[in-house]
């Protein structure tokens, strides 16, 4: 089972992470983010399901038309762990292209 | 433009409408589709999105693991449309399936 990041981890992790930020008092990361229509967001959305699935860690997210607001949380952990930040990687990578 | 349906057509509708209500004082409808696992939720999120893009009628949703929870509503028209009816039957002929 992953571990736990503490408060110094998971700071220095985010400083890696553009747009991802601390949420739930630290207990999970959050990012919205924002493309051109619906046809790019669930473009985005359909990368990052088989990203997660793949992972086997899969995350909390809504989407309204071009946006997605996605929260990263390992709830067997308790927290944010290294495969948080590794989901938040994948996906600013897929948002990216 | 759709018109927005009145409080009895409303109804009418949502009675051919299984799992869904009126929310947000009756301008939007919802349901939460609960799944087996993610693969099953979000392949019916992909095949909602196909649907939803070909009307261009785009749902509020949020996913978390094996739950799909829909927000429908005709922004243009300030509430419940044909619309919001449709795809809301196209969801529940998909979930269904």
């Amino acid at each position: 089972m992953p571990s736990k990041l503490n408060a110094e981890e998971r700071a220095a992790a985010l400083a890696g992470l553009p747009g991802w930020k601390a949420v739930k008092d630290g207990t999970a990361i959050a990012k919205t983010f924002t493309f051109t229509d619906f046809n790019e967001a669930f473009g985005f959305m359909a990368r990052a399901a088989l990203v997660a699935e793949k992972m086997d860690h899969h995350p909390d997210w809504s989407n309204a038309y071009k946006e997605v607001a996605v929260t990263l949380s390992t709830h067997s952990a308790g927290g944010v762990t290294d495969l948080d930040v590794k989901l938040a990687g994948a996906m600013n990578d897929i948002a990216g292209r």
